[in-house]
């Protein structure tokens, strides 16, 4: 027995979109559950490969075409090429895959000249007929005989200028008429044969347009762009489907519609209708379309109709539907249905909501879900609909969206903050000592660097908004303006930035509040009951805490004592700290700072308790605390200058005017204030650095300056203890940074021991402090064994780690080569965002794997970027990681992702 | 039966020094090959342990001793505490390893007022006798009872001044009774009780002397410094030996020999003796010792014992011996023999001298030799009897030897070495634009930079000696001078720099030129036999080709393309494809290049047939071939000014005076230079990276400007093509350096086909051009498998993954915390001369293991810093690399280590 290569919609497996193509498999899966949809049948993507092959159709078949047509004419009681009662149906491809290059639709195949009067008769209108007939011709024409388009847009011109009208709508049956005999003139002269009348040729040529189709450059080249392997979809399929007509009269009717409401989630009717009209008419915009609440009145019975088809669609496809249906005569027929897009609150409404209807399980509610879309939900967004034109673009450097006055100074951003203005810092860049100016603004937006920048890190840590690297808009901070192009913005104009695309708006544009509604915590809970990975938040701050709780965090992962030298009170006593010249000078600065950091670890363990808080001790290299060398070489020259001029007024007679602070000074503050900064000067060039990445930071600098590390210790051992002693129960950690081997480990540790003892005694209290290790140089990786006798957790820095794996600077390679890398498939992601599994990867399992050998019970965590990234959470569940930590507001999205890493696993 | 304490010289192991310390053990061996040893013997290390333990000395110890002095008596006819001929012994401690802090030898023990008589008689020398005394009561004084030295000076200097004379050599019989009277009460008077008159009391308190001096402060702190754990000492044995004298007459002599002439090797009788003298007198330099060679006139039958002694000893222990003898009465005794210590020249000739005796095996003859001691013969070295004063230390960066003018600049370094003078190249640190004054300078001399920086390396590059960051030396370019301290060195003064040491001089020094003697040459030629590691070169220019084949590389494992750009006359080639505005602009530029490294790859290949070369493409990034901001902005300054001046000079009517080129200028050559100058630093700016180690070079900067590679790729294969048509055995190889991943090695790969087939066309050949990957960032080495794919040979950039793995960036870990890491033991040593095998390590075995799975014959090398460090050199060896290639004097070093990796293996 020969191949079966043609399926009507009542036979097909609805499942197999290999052989039936995703559009064919569908027709037969609502077919067969029940729905009416027009008769048709498949041409298989066998048929499709095969004639590849032979560059012709497979024998028999036509026949079995024939076959089906005949099946289609007594189901129909029309007749294919009949001259009563014409059969018409539509010709269209169909692959396992979506994919542009594919052929157009071909509608109304089976008009020819003794065909047309039986439509125009059935129909009992001449317009219609003629005005299908001239669309067929040109589709036709254009598709399956590849006419130019423009030969026949020249003839339709021509017959609308002699008409003296301006739209197809001018135009009667006569002129259509006209315009079919002139079309298939078109054809006649550009093919040299006379338009195909016979139906079935016009529908084997059809048939074979559409699988030439498969091998067109446009197809192929796509497949292989975007890697569609033969086993993703091999071949297309052809549907050919009985036509059914909207626009018969007033008893027809087209429309669209969503299972449910698409932009809420709410489970409602959601669509539009056109009576009297084509599916092409509600997408052209000619008419508007009504809502289809009014169908139940103009069409009672169709409206309950469809409010079943609507039922039976996600009962059957237990999913949000986005359907396509027409009413030919009072007959309602589904056309189509595919998932519905929504947006990310919809998506976890429904999810919620059709676990609870009972259509779908928890697995499936997790999953219908992208753990990114979450990201949207909490950030201020942007109203969708403010339609306004961008000033610039940058990058999206820390999502959400902020409006607010331009400040060009950190100083000036806190100084009207406070006065509760809403302000946006605009810089060329920041340096930590604009950290002031974070706190007061809404946003901040600069003109150089990139994700990794100073402003883009810190204000994802913060989770203000950030637009970084806008290089269109140049900052000159003396004058206070800045200019785009032809624009200048003076300091209090307003703008908006858009953190989560990188755009800049001229003015206020509204926004959207987030939303952590009912049932994205309930969506998130049961994320929880499925995931193996803990959540927990990389904070740095008491307020950075409490938001962690509320996102969910089970601890935090990562608090960077540092940040909390940044404060605008705290900057001196750490460049003091700095400039010591001797170990009692730095001694005596850290003590101004011990009471800081002890009541801010204080605040922090007392918001997470009984959570853990993981303490980082100083990591970064201490230049990062200066002012660069740039800008004290030009302090020097102001002050150098100021002192001249106050000199030569004293000189003069003049006397000191010093009504504020800040006011004149006097020679003897001047040359205070220069000796500071010459200083400062000095010290910024001997702590120069060739690579800084690399350089004189984390545990090397503690071993180097054993009174910071035992400063920050003390702070953590003694918050500790006045937490206890107040009752609280608290988890505190102390984690070393930059470690290489395990004699680094142990010098820290016996500072931590012999602090230890000293509070313990002071307090008489028992203290449970757990000691672990940054795993972020390649070191580590490979000695965790050894690391593991000391630590009693390991946490991965993957930025770190990634920057030492590939020998790629971030922030240089970010600039330089990453984008042609990524673009021509060097590498598939920034490894900064997503954590590269083949080349960071491999480490990583082999810090797990030997760590574990010295520590069955091992604690391991990532508290780099990648923490926050679905992808790469999957990929430390299957490492077997304990936790993931990240900015607070990716803690939901790190949720989800750890429940999917589990679903997926199975 | 209790244990045995007490060994005698016949019956003690030999091989046990873990039991009878090293001089115990050494004393019975010879005494049991039959040398003529005065007898004597030894207590063990056990003894010691157990009065550790018990605070006294083991039951039974006193008896056994006793035991053996009556053996001592028996063999030498003399008794302990003897009135007539009275036995005198030395006692001595001995551990199995040597040890400072451990007690002084008390030599004459067994002498009190009834046993100094017999002496006196059976000497016949009253002084002798005397002097015997006061020599043992001051020894045994200090030594075993604790008195301080200056009481007993003090009262040797008042018989001194009452005798009226200064040295020792003054004093008669008389004095020196009094003197020993007078430490008889020295003794009483600090101790309370009289000077132990009885024999075998003061052997008790002197063995119980030994025995405390193991728990001393000074040997206790020593052994916990360097590590001397039980296992290498425990405890201390104490060796009692009958004392024989060589000052009893002129049938009476001392002295110390070498079994072959130590400094040069000469297989020869080599020593001094002095006859009626004591050993220490030999060593007081009071009288001038003759050279051994007299005493065959002197004592003909003695030198004829001496000399079968010297057959004996060097018989029996295979290795050139450093020993002591004594002559007494016309009877040699050999009283120690240790290895002989030989400078590098000594110990190849001896070894292989010793091997064609038949002495040692080959085995031996290569393990003699340390590989590192090789060094100093491969360069020029400072005559050792100099004598100066170094004026500054820097840090030994190249070694060798070298005297010259200074000069400050490059420029002026070309000029005067043009004119064939012998310059010194100082600067405060270089620059690639300074190469040209490297090839002129006989060496480098910097006062800022380490081992690592510029100067350095391209100085070890080139084989010249360089000294760099020597820090006391301020240089001031625009002066054209240098200080140090109050001294000044202007341009033309001479100076001595020393690259081995690190040290500076003053004038000229005399120099000793590199021996590469037939000896050694024999030496490697074994090596070579033994090793399983090939050793490559690290060569950039003919020139250096040509050293590495005579320094016995067997093929060029890295050629620095990079380096050929520095010459002078190509630099500004190099500059203008850097500045290119456009793709055309740079391949314009490149094609100036092309046939300039087309020619020098035409003549390394040349030098080098028929072995392998490995090209390594570009890998720095480009701002490192360009002048630095701060000197580009000063040549601007300079260039407006004389712009002003020149302008100034025409205004007044001046004419332009251009005697020579770089004489003035016109006013439109003057903006052409400052535009080109103004546009060099712009581009420094834009190629301005935070991290420069991990930038944009390597292949990153070959796939960003594919034109900069195939212009190598191109002048490699055309190089090539030319050999093979001279007939010459040519086989280039191809290497991409930063390689992170397999598509990037694809991306050249392709280039290098397309190439390939271009140049086999033209000149009608088969090109036999090998491709391989550098592997020196961590990702190759975890994807070192798929690498291998593509690569047919990897090569360990050992600086740059030591980088990456430690996090470290070299030049600034060098400067800040490595050298605190070294001292407090957190590493042991700089990771960037020995390879770091537990964090590197573990990555070039698993990039091994790897790329063998792909490509079970891989060749596998190493071309970084290490490759020359003989301990890496065995790791290399033990995790199975194919080669190793370092700089051409480390070649030979190289060789033995590769030689000893496998000798050490069994």
């Amino acid at each position: 027995m020969s191949k079966k290569y043609v399926f009507s919609f009542a036979e097909g497996d609805g499942k197999n979109k290999h052989l039936l193509g995703g559009k064919g498999a569908n027709l037969c899966e609502m077919t067969q559950f029940g729905l009416n949809v027009p008769p048709g049948f498949v041409i298989t993507t066998e048929a499709c490969l095969e004639y590849q092959d032979l560059q012709d159709l497979p024998e028999g078949l036509i026949e079995e075409v024939k076959g089906h047509i005949k099946s289609l004419e007594k189901s129909t009681g029309k007749i294919f090429g009949g001259a009563e009662n014409p059969l018409l149906v539509s010709v269209r491809s169909g692959s396992a895959m979506s994919m542009p290059g594919m052929m157009d639709t071909i509608l109304n195949l089976g008009l020819n000249a003794a065909t047309l009067p039986g439509l125009i008769a059935q129909t009992q209108n001449e317009r219609f007929g003629y005005d299908a007939y001239r669309r067929f011709i040109q589709l036709f024409g254009k598709v399956a005989l590849g006419v130019p388009d423009e030969l026949f847009d020249e003839q339709f011109d021509e017959v609308k200028r002699q008409a003296g009208v301006k739209a197809d709508i001018g135009l009667n049956a006569e002129h259509l008429q006209d315009v079919s005999e002139r079309f298939l003139n078109v054809v006649r002269n550009h093919t040299g044969k006379p338009f195909p009348a016979d139906v079935f040729a016009q529908l084997e040529i059809a048939i074979k347009a559409v699988f030439n189709s498969w091998m067109g450059k446009r197809a192929v080249d796509y497949r292989r762009e975007f890697k569609i392997t033969p086993d993703k979809a091999n071949g297309t399929a052809v549907n050919v489907v009985t036509m059914v007509f909207g626009n018969l009269g007033y008893d027809c009717a087209t429309g669209v519609g969503f299972t449910r409401n698409p932009a809420t989630g709410e489970n409602e009717m959601y669509g539009e209708y056109l009576v009297n009209a084509q599916g092409e008419d509600v997408v052209a915009g000619i008419r508007t379309p009504k809502p289809v609440h009014e169908l139940a009145k103009e069409m009672p019975d169709l409206y309950r109709q469809l409010v079943e088809l609507r039922d039976n669609l996600e009962g059957h496809y237990a999913e949000v539907q986005d359907y396509e249906y027409t009413i030919e005569k009072s007959v309602l027929y589904c056309l189509q249905t595919r998932n519905g897009k929504m947006n990310a609150a919809s998506l976890v409404r429904t999810s919620v909501e059709m676990f609870n209807e009972g259509l779908i399980t928890k697995e499936k509610a997790l999953l219908r879900v992208q753990p990114n879309d979450l990201e949207q939900l909490l950030h201020p967004t942007l109203d969708p609909k403010h339609g306004q034109k961008p000033l610039a673009q940058g990058l999206p450097a820390s999502p959400g969206a902020a409006s607010g006055a331009v400040v060009f100074d950190a100083d000036n951003a806190e100084l009207r903050g406070r006065a509760g203005e809403k302000v946006i810092l605009v810089r060329e860049e920041t340096k930590p000592e604009d950290i002031h100016g974070f706190f007061a603004a809404q946003g901040i937006l600069t003109s150089r660097g990139g994700k990794t920048s100073h402003a883009a890190v810190v204000a994802r840590g913060m989770g203000k908004a950030c637009v970084a690297g806008a290089e269109g808009i140049h900052v000159d901070t003396r004058s206070r303006l800045a200019t785009v192009g032809e624009l200048t913005l003076r300091e209090g104009d307003i703008i908006t930035i858009d953190g989560g695309t990188g755009n800049v708006y001229l003015g206020e544009i509204p926004t959207i509040p987030p939303v952590f509604s009912e049932e994205l915590k309930t969506l998130l809970g049961w994320a929880d009951e499925v995931a193996r990975l803990k959540v927990m938040a990389n904070a740095d701050t008491p307020d950075a805490a409490r938001k962690a709780v509320e996102f969910g965090a089970v601890g935090i992962g990562l608090c960077r004592t540092e940040r909390m030298f940044n404060a605008s009170e705290r900057l001196p006593l750490v460049v003091d700290m700095i400039l010591a010249r001797t170990v009692d000078e730095r001694v005596e600065a850290l003590a101004k700072l011990l009471p800081i950091q002890r009541e801010d670890f204080k605040q922090i363990f007392t918001a997470m308790a009984p959570r853990p808080v993981t303490v980082r001790l100083l990591d970064p290299p201490m230049h990062e605390f200066l002012p660069n060398e740039h800008q004290l070489v030009e302090d020097i020259d102001a002050i150098e200058h100021y002192r001249k001029v106050v000199a030569g007024h004293i000189a003069a007679g003049g006397v000191l005017n010093r009504p504020l602070l800040g006011g004149d000074l006097t020679p003897d503050e001047l040359n205070a204030a220069l000796s500071k900064k010459e200083r400062m000067l000095r010290k910024v060039r001997e702590l120069y650095e060739v690579n800084p990445m690399l350089g004189h930071r984390g545990v090397r600098l503690g071993i180097t300056y054993p009174e910071i590390y035992k400063m920050q210790i003390r702070g953590v051992l003694e918050a500790t203890a006045e937490c206890l002693q107040a009752g609280l129960d608290v988890h505190p950690e102390i984690m070393v940074p930059q470690v290489i081997n395990v004699a680094e480990l142990n010098r820290v540790k016996v500072w931590v021991d012999e602090i230890s003892t000293e509070v313990e005694a002071k307090f008489g209290i028992k203290l449970n402090v757990k000691f672990g290790s940054m795993v972020e140089t390649v070191s580590a990786t490979v000695r965790a064994n050894e690391l593991a006798t000391v630590a009693e957790f390991f946490s991965f820095g993957t930025n770190d780690l990634t920057q030492a794996a590939l020998s790629f600077s971030r922030e240089d390679a970010e600039n330089k080569f990453l984008p042609l890398y990524i673009e021509t498939g060097i590498i598939k992601d920034n490894p900064f965002e997503a954590l590269d599994v083949n080349g960071v990867g491999p480490l990583m399992e082999i810090a797990v794997t030997k760590g574990r050998q010295s520590r069955p019970d091992l604690k391991v965590g990532i508290c780099g970027e990648a923490g926050g990234h679905p992808e790469s959470i999957q990929f430390c569940h299957q490492i077997g990681l304990t936790y993931v930590s990240c900015s607070g507001p990716r803690v939901p999205v790190a949720r989800l992702a750890a429940a999917h890493a589990t679903l997926l696993e199975k």
